[in-house]
């Protein structure tokens, strides 16, 4: 997977309103109606990133879901990030 | 819930190898098989967190699961957080 350039990265970012850039890595975070909700949450992420064979850092608190992606195998962010970034927007 | 005095805190540490203390919080990490399995292992935290009322900070990547207990409302470490660490680590 190649890495993106910046103008790429600009592109695929305004698909993904929801999300923001933090260097190598894009980000979102969800609030969901309790620690229950979030678990929910987080098993529909987790199909589709098992059916991407791509898998987003997580972290829970409560009801706040923060996801991170990144392609690390590639140092940074590829089209596999946008593309799995997409199908999580598209949940909510 | 009352804060746990310092001694209490040691006390109870020693019940729960797998966990360290962070200041106001205790935390254990572990690693799984691969993701999916990480989310299994969620589940069950998320199963016992649940019943207790009382729910770890989660922080997933790919396969390592860090959990954080902690109990806010009182402002640090309550006998809550180690009743939970013990069912956690009951698990493993």
């Amino acid at each position: 997977m190649e890495l993106l350039t910046e103008p790429q990265i600009s592109e695929e970012l305004a698909t993904v309103p929801a999300w923001t850039r933090d260097g190598t890595a894009i980000s979102t975070v969800t609030e969901r109606k309790d620690f229950r909700d979030a678990l929910l949450y987080l098993g529909a992420v987790a199909y589709l990133a098992e059916s991407a064979n791509h898998h987003p850092d997580v972290a829970i608190s409560w009801n706040k879901v923060t996801l991170t992606l990144s392609t690390h195998s590639a140092g940074g962010l590829t089209a596999n990030d946008f593309a799995l970034a997409r199908q999580i927007s598209a949940l909510s």
